[in-house]
């Protein structure tokens, strides 16, 4: 909302006359669709070779996001992606999202055009529809909960909990970044709370920033499986730090693991960033969270085929239980892993 | 939490250990359910000759409910009760729902098992599993978003969209009990405000406050149709109100209606409520909403089947579009029936 322009306070349009304006351009593509939004419940095709999935997540102002830099577009988009980063996490393909917002009178009805935007350009990017929700106001601030739907083949979908011991453990792209983006956002905004003359100076880390505010999800990691014809054993998203998420997939594959320090990829921003904040790079990857990375285990025997997916890090191991959950650090230490993900409380 | 006694913050568990402690007891009853609860995503299996169905809702406190006189509990149950009823809606059968939830310190960790019970109790009460969610910090008060996923025959599923001209509306159980319970509960809460000695007198209005408090889906109804082996031409629920949902049947099925002021189902008590708040029952019938009742357009060759469901009134007619959406009053005169409904904003 950079420029200045009267706003549509929702009440001239009502609850379904909002739900109307938002929704009325909106052509379901999936094949399986039958109806979308516009009745009760969506309506689509089952295939009976395939397995449902169901995740849902919840985005609340204050604890997730702060409005004073999350634009609402990008708030939108990041939305989807964290519900769709769930089905990829399942080996599956994600086919549709219902949206539920609640918000309170500050937010305009050119406010939600912004949410729906980003809500919108995310469902085409991922290619899901969107077939229903639900939009009510709140006393205070704005929460965005999203329920996705998708399939998967039905002997292919991988779960947490069927890792093998001598599993190798493998991580998609780079980690610690949306946590570092995080860390200057809130920095920036520290800064013009107290000066507000001072312009906030975002244009230097364009890849941090980016990684916070409009996430991606790795679409393409179960598109490779599938291509390359193998299977993870276990696999889980990334999205509230390495650490916690290893932890899952090692208390449910009733297992440990060790992980080593050196292979885990921090990228040289984040690296530089990290310093400049004094704290340690590798616990940024570690608990940051939200990098919506994928995090797999390989049977040893499939590891020639990693050498065809562009950004995959071998980072350890999965052990006997009772050998815990380890990093083994730059100087040969052994530390346990233990979870600090995200603390709301 | 009547009785006095220690609570647990819910930092003392923190997200993972709360939704544990939540979920831990839960089994999955559903044939179809491969994995519940623990996962990315839950995963089932899709049966062919069904077709997938889902709808979410979000529920906030202060604009859907008060918690200074719904117990927690009831809110759990209600919070299950209001989706499930958007797929029996479809005429279809939920089979599983996922829980997201936002709550500030306020709420301890007895006060989420109270919101469980709730939703459990009416999980098994509707044959539903809990299959997954999320649970985050909210800087105000509690919100809960409940998506649910069924199933329906695909060739047995009702949309609002398919009624025809000539067609006989019909109507389940009876209407504005839920909104008179509202009001009792609304004055009781002004009186106790004004007059904190003086107790709530709610005993005399046991069904009035257990319409609003409590409700219950109307799951008997497709399985009536099931057994009847016919089919509504369109239906929808009655959450909005009865002249909101009947908008939404003449608007997607181009066409209008007439239905008769006579012929609408108002308890007793909830008429001499409805006296006693100077209101006119018709008008609470019409856009209270709550009722969680079905409304759904039938063939009138079809008539003779409903004197086997026990609460079913004709109440109208599908008109031609041009024809309006008209109230019928007992004294003859044609009114146009206007969406009032729940209005948020």
């Amino acid at each position: 909302m950079a420029e200045k322009k009267n706003f549509t306070p929702v009440s001239d349009l009502g609850e379904f006359g909002l739900i109307d304006h938002l929704t009325k351009d909106i052509q379901p593509t999936q094949k399986t669709n039958i109806k979308g939004v516009g009745d009760d419940a969506a309506v689509f095709a089952c295939v009976s070779d395939r397995v449902g999935l169901l995740a849902s997540d919840i985005l609340v102002e204050g604890i997730h996001f702060d409005l004073s830099y999350s634009p609402l577009k990008h708030l939108g988009y990041k939305s989807v992606v964290v519900n769709v980063s769930d089905i990829y996490a399942m080996n599956g393909v994600p086919e549709r999202i219902t949206v539920a917002i609640a918000a309170s009178s500050r937010f305009p009805v050119e406010a939600f055009d912004e949410i729906y935007e980003g809500i919108k350009l995310a469902c085409s990017q991922y290619s899901v529809d969107l077939v229903g929700g639900d939009i009510s106001a709140s006393h205070k601030g704005l929460i965005i909960s999203i329920a996705a739907y998708g399939t998967a083949a039905k002997d292919k979908v991988v779960m947490r909990s069927t890792a093998k011991e001598g599993d190798l453990i493998c991580l998609s792209g780079d980690l610690g970044a949306a946590y570092l983006g995080l860390q200057i956002l809130e920095r920036e905004k520290r800064i013009f709370m107290e000066n507000p003359g001072v312009q906030p100076d975002l244009e230097k880390y364009p890849y941090l920033i980016e990684r916070q505010l409009k996430p991606e999800a790795r679409k393409d990691i179960p598109a490779f499986f599938e291509k390359l014809d193998f299977l993870p054993t276990a696999m889980i998203d990334v999205s509230d730090g390495l650490a916690s998420d290893l932890l899952h997939i090692c208390h449910q594959s009733g297992l440990g693991a060790e992980i080593r320090e050196n292979d885990i990829f921090i990228r040289q921003e984040a690296q530089m960033m990290a310093l400049e904040f004094q704290l340690d790079p590798v616990t940024c990857a570690l608990s940051g969270g939200e990098d919506y990375e994928l995090l797999f285990t390989i049977d040893p025997g499939d590891q020639e085929k990693l050498a065809y997916m562009t950004d995959i890090s071998v980072i350890g191991e999965m052990k006997n239980k009772k050998d815990g959950v380890k990093l083994r650090t730059m100087k040969d230490n052994l530390h346990d892993v233990t979870a600090q993900g995200w603390k709301h409380y």
